[in-house]
């Protein structure tokens, strides 16, 4: 029987410590640290021969910084005779840029797969990637986990009808997973339509199903700079929607998101901790949950040999 | 016949932009920019089918920063069907993390290597590496350039009495690239010995070789915070010497560097642009010589086919 580690790198420090926590065994002794000239030095401080270890970072800003510390935790990890190295990869970075969308541009979810496996990463469990293809992009195994029941069952907490409640995708690529969250609320789904008439001619927004009274609720898988969500938030409160929700798994909330979030007509902002938010995003406006019991069975399932699909049935 | 391509990345544009310019070439049209996020944005804005890319970059700080957007490069570079792609890297950072010096230490050189192999490239060529033996880490093609007869060169300009110089390595890992310079100025060498005479007492500077009354270089590939070199130059004073230069092939130069050469008995700093120097480090006392002659001819050669060692006869 070989033993458990689970390791935390600089990325999300509170959500690794909530998943040993949860599973009852301590955070792993490391250190990353920066040489004078930024090089990345990493200590590993106690024996991992032979034992599973689980890693936990997600490429969120800096991702350059977060994606080195990894590949280079993997190579110690790798040097230092780990049985099996797990890659528990709650946000994973560049993500969108998941294909060639224009002449000569790179596919950089590609390259991270590759570098991930390069490194020596046996296996990867990730969360709500951007694109589902990109399981695909690796050769070793990788588990695809959902946030879509734990969003889901916070908006049941709030005891709304559901009849009254409308869960909307802000865009055509995101109603599968509005499509998803519907049917556990038991809800319809509603759809935005954005269309540019003509070239240079200002988008127009096209709702798609009934919104007039409902409590609607817009999901996507990341929120970046908020433009996309707190136009559509506005489109249905024009459209007659009583109140307005807005959910997804990945807070990333860059350049100007807060202030507009703030200033929209969303009256909450319902995120998951796969990244961690640093204080001046922590507006009163956004509701955090953990997916950490989600990533502890994960982890667990995985150790055990154990189905983890099973774990959204 | 495959067309030749120059493209310059971040770190060191100037040293591209000259590359470029000696070999009577434009710079590519390229473009590394960051989504709000902080993910690099990369786009090629000319074709470079069945081409033979030379791509220009330094791993110098930020180095977690210049190296995504080379691998990125590279990525983007092979989905464009470039015929050969040539990473030209004046400075490789990561260099001194070349081997386990301790118990679960990461070899970060190699990854490095493995990442450039990764992402696609089929070409390296480097200047200097702290280790002629990370010339190994690759299965591709590796050209290894040298900085000594220009710092030799530089030397041999100042008119002084061969008679009169000591080449000094620092410490005894040094003491073939002192060799190297000492020949070509046919003059002597003297090495630094630093002994800890019992543990928790202060190191001895003992100087192996005559430096009384010399013109003394000092010479080393990397200089980072100037600890070794500036305490050298101090004890080669002690030891008698007329006057002390101080030289190396890649400037690094972090943290106190800068106020330590300028307190100390170094006369002057000489060194290479294969790292690009910020304002701040412009001191009076860095002199710095250029390599792009070298690195030019070194392009030209690869694209020709022709013998690049052949270079240094
Ligand atoms: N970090 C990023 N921030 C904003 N846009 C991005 C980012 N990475 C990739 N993209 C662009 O977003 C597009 C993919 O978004 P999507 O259509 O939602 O899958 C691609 O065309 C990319 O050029
Ligand atoms: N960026 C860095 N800055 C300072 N020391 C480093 C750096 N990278 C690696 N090292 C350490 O420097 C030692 C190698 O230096 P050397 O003995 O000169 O080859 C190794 O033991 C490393 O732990």
């Amino acid at each position: 029987d070989s033993k458990l580690k689970i390791f935390s790198l600089n990325s999300n420090y509170p959500l690794a410590q909530e998943i040993a926590e949860l599973m009852g065994v301590e955070l792993g002794k490391s250190s990353v640290k920066h040489f004078s000239d930024g090089e990345i030095q990493i200590s590993i401080e106690e024996s991992i021969r032979g034992c599973d270890v689980f890693v936990v970072q997600s490429t969120s800003a800096p991702v350059n910084e977060h994606l080195m510390e990894l590949l280079i935790m993997i190579d110690a990890l790798k040097r230092a005779s780990a049985r099996t190295i797990n890659v528990v990869m709650p946000y994973y970075g560049y993500a969108r840029q998941d294909r060639k969308a224009k002449a000569r541009e790179p596919i950089t979810a590609k390259l991270v797969a590759n570098l991930l496996e390069t490194a020596g990463a046996t296996r990867v469990i990730v969360l709500d990637l951007h694109a589902p293809q990109i399981q695909g992009f690796f050769d070793v195994l990788i588990d695809h986990l959902q946030a879509v029941p734990i969003l889901s069952d916070y908006f049941k907490s709030k005891d709304i009808n559901p009849e009254d409640i409308c869960v909307v995708s802000p865009d055509h690529g995101g109603v599968t997973r509005a499509r998803k969250m519907a049917e556990r609320l038991k809800a319809p789904i509603a759809i935005i339509d954005k269309r540019r008439p003509k070239p240079n001619v200002a988008e127009v927004m096209n709702i798609v199903g009934n919104v007039e009274g409902k409590v609607c609720i817009l999901i996507d898988d990341i929120i970046d700079t908020a433009g996309t969500i707190t136009i559509g938030a506005n489109a249905l409160v024009e459209a007659g929607a009583k109140e307005v929700y807005a959910c997804c798994s990945h807070p990333v909330l860059s350049g100007p998101a807060i202030e507009r979030i703030e200033n929209s007509s969303i009256k909450e902002l319902v995120v998951t901790n796969t990244i961690q938010l640093s204080e001046e995003k922590l507006s009163p406006k956004v509701k955090q949950l953990s997916v950490a019991n989600l990533m502890a069975e994960a982890i667990s399932r995985v150790y055990e040999n154990k189905s983890v699909s099973t774990l959204f049935d």
